[in-house]
C-alpha cells in the first residue's frame, strides 16, 4: 500500500489561454491519484466543508480515504498564473483555510504501509507523520522554498530521515548551495536518503543512488496545458511502480522514474487532474513503451 | 570531409574560480578540433598577425588549413564572465578585428567537401559560402541572437538552404517565436531543414526529423570548468561521426547526437580547447558507450 500525506486544494489556475476555477489539486491529490493506477492508495489530507461533492466522489472511487478529513472551514486554496511560456508561476493568493490548523494521523491500517510519500508540508509536520508508520520500505518527501526558507533545519531532519528525497532542482541547489546539478545530486545522498531525484521540469529529471546516476529527458510533449502538479504527479508514478512491483533494484528504480515522467507527462496535458482521470493503465504503458522507444539508439 | 567556417579567436574568460586570458577559441576552433577526431576536416577562418605560433601549430597538426588566412592586423577577441553557477555569461567586449572586413573564400580542394559547418557568422557571408560548395550531402548551420536581431530575414534565408540547423533553445524559441520547444522543432523544419537540433546545455540537446523526435539528457558531469564552446564542440561530433559513417540513416542520426554531446561534455571540462586536446578517439569511444550503459533502463 502507497499512503500519500500533502494538500487537496481548490486551485483557481491562469494561464494566457485559459482560467479554471476551484478545480480539485494539491499535492497529495497528483500524487494520489498518479500512483492509484499502479497499486492500492491511502490519502492523508484534510479539506474544509465547502470542498465540493463532485471532487470528494472523485477521490472516493479512487482512495482509501481513512485518513481523509473534512474539517470546519474552508478548503485549502491557491491561485496562481502562469506567464505565457508558462514556465514560471506568480502567486496571486495562499489562503490555507483548514490546512493552517491540521494535525494529521496516521489511521490504524495504514501504519503497516509500504511506500509512504511526504508532500511539500510543513517539514516539522512530515516529520511527526513519518514517526507514526511502523516500518516502511521506501519514503519519500518533497520540499519547496517556503520551508527551505523559513525552517531549513527542520527540511534537513527531513530528508536525514526518509529513504528518497524528490526535489526540484532549484530547491535542490537551494538545499545544497552547490549550483551544478550533478554535485547537488550526490551532495543530497551524503544528507542520508538512499535515493535522491532532482526534477527538471520540461527536461525531465535525473536520479542519484549511491553508484548510479540515471539522467531522463522530458517526454518530448507537443503542448503543454497547465504544468501544475507535474512534479506530484511524477513522485506518484515512481511510488506507485517501485509499489506494484515491491523491489528496490536499480532496474525497478529506473523503469519507476520513467514512469514517473511518463504520469507528469500525463498530468500537464490539461488543467488539473483532467487528464489524470480519463487514462487507464494500458494509456500508461504505451506512453512508458513510446518512452523506450523513444530513448533507445 | 568536413569543412568548418567560422572564428578562430583570442578568448579572455573569466569564471568565479580562474581567469584565463587570449586563449585560443571561436566556433570553428571548438568545431572543427572535435570533428577531426572523426574524419579529416578543413578550416575556413581569418586571425590577424598576433595569432600566436603556438596556437597556430595545434591547428596545423590537427586541420587542413587551405582556408585558413592570416590577414594585416589583430585576431578577434572576445572577453566574457561566467556567473557563479556558469550558467550565464556576461559579454565584456567583443573586438571583431580582422573578421570585420574577412571576406571568406572556399578552396578549390575544399568544393567538393561532403559536410559543411557554417558557425554562428553573418548569414549573409554563410549563405555566400554555401554557394560555393558543389552537392554536400549534410550541410548545418547555428546563429545567435546578434543576427537574428539584425539580420532576421537573412537568417531566415540560411535556415530554408542548410540540411540541418543547430540552435540553442533561446535562439531557436527567438526565431520560431512558440515557447514550446517540441513545436519548435517541428517548426524549424518546416522552415526548410530535413533535420533540426535543439541544445539545451546541461539538459542536453533534441533531434528532430520528419518522423522522429530524439531527446538526449546532457552527459551527467561532476564539474563543469568553461561552457565556452560545448555548442560547437557538439556540432564537431555530430557532424564528425557522420562523415565518418557517411550515412544520413535514422542510426547514425541519433548515434551523431549523441557524440555530439560526448564532444560538448568533454569540452566544458578544461577551459578553451585543453581538454579536447587531451583525448583519443579511445576517450570518445568511452564515454560514448557509457552514455549507452547511463541511459539504458
Amino acid at each position: 500500500m502507497i499512503v500519500v500525506f500533502g494538500t487537496v486544494a481548490l486551485d483557481t489556475t491562469r494561464t494566457p489561454f485559459k482560467t479554471v476555477e476551484r478545480i480539485l489539486g494539491g499535492s497529495a491529490t497528483y500524487c494520489s491519484i498518479s500512483s492509484q493506477f499502479f497499486d492500492k492508495t491511502g490519502l492523508i489530507s484534510a479539506v474544509g466543508k465547502d470542498f465540493p461533492q463532485e471532487y470528494k466522489k472523485t477521490l472516493e472511487s479512487r482512495l482509501d480515504l481513512a485518513g481523509f478529513v473534512v474539517m470546519d472551514g474552508k478548503t485549502f486554496h491557491y491561485d496562481s498564473t502562469f506567464d505565457y511560456d508558462l514556465s514560471k508561476r506568480i502567486e496571486n493568493k495562499t489562503e490555507l483555510n483548514v490546512i493552517g490548523t491540521y494535525r494529521p494521523q496516521v489511521p490504524e491500517g495504514y501504519r503497516n504501509a509500504e511506500f509512504v510519500y511526504l508532500g511539500n508540508n510543513d517539514p516539522s509536520l512530515n516529520l511527526e507523520l513519518l514517526q507514526q508508520f511502523k516500518k516502511p520500505k521506501l519514503t519519500a518527501c518533497d520540499t519547496i522554498e517556503f520551508w527551505i526558507k523559513r525552517k531549513k533545519a527542520e527540511v534537513l531532519k527531513m530528508i536525514e530521515n526518509v529513504d528518497c528525497v524528490i526535489l526540484n532542482d532549484d530547491e535542490a541547489r537551494m538545499i545544497v548551495k552547490v549550483p551544478g546539478l550533478i554535485k547537488c545530486g550526490r551532495k543530497l545522498l551524503e544528507m542520508g536518503p538512499r535515493f535522491a531525484i532532482i526534477k527538471k521540469g520540461e527536461h525531465g529529471s535525473i536520479l542519484f543512488s549511491e553508484d548510479t546516476i540515471f539522467p531522463v529527458p522530458g517526454y518530448p510533449l507537443e503542448e503543454i496545458i497547465d504544468p501544475t502538479g507535474a512534479g506530484d504527479s511524477f513522485a506518484g508514478g515512481f511510488l506507485g511502480h517501485i509499489s506494484r512491483k515491491d523491489k528496490l533494484n536499480l532496474q525497478t528504480l529506473k523503469d519507476a522514474v520513467i514512469y514517473g515522467n511518463v504520469m507528469g507527462s500525463f498530468a500537464v496535458e490539461d488543467f488539473g487532474i483532467r487528464r489524470l482521470l480519463t487514462l487507464n493503465m494500458a494509456d500508461i504503458e504505451a506512453r512508458f513503451e513510446n518512452y523506450r522507444n523513444i530513448l533507445n539508439f
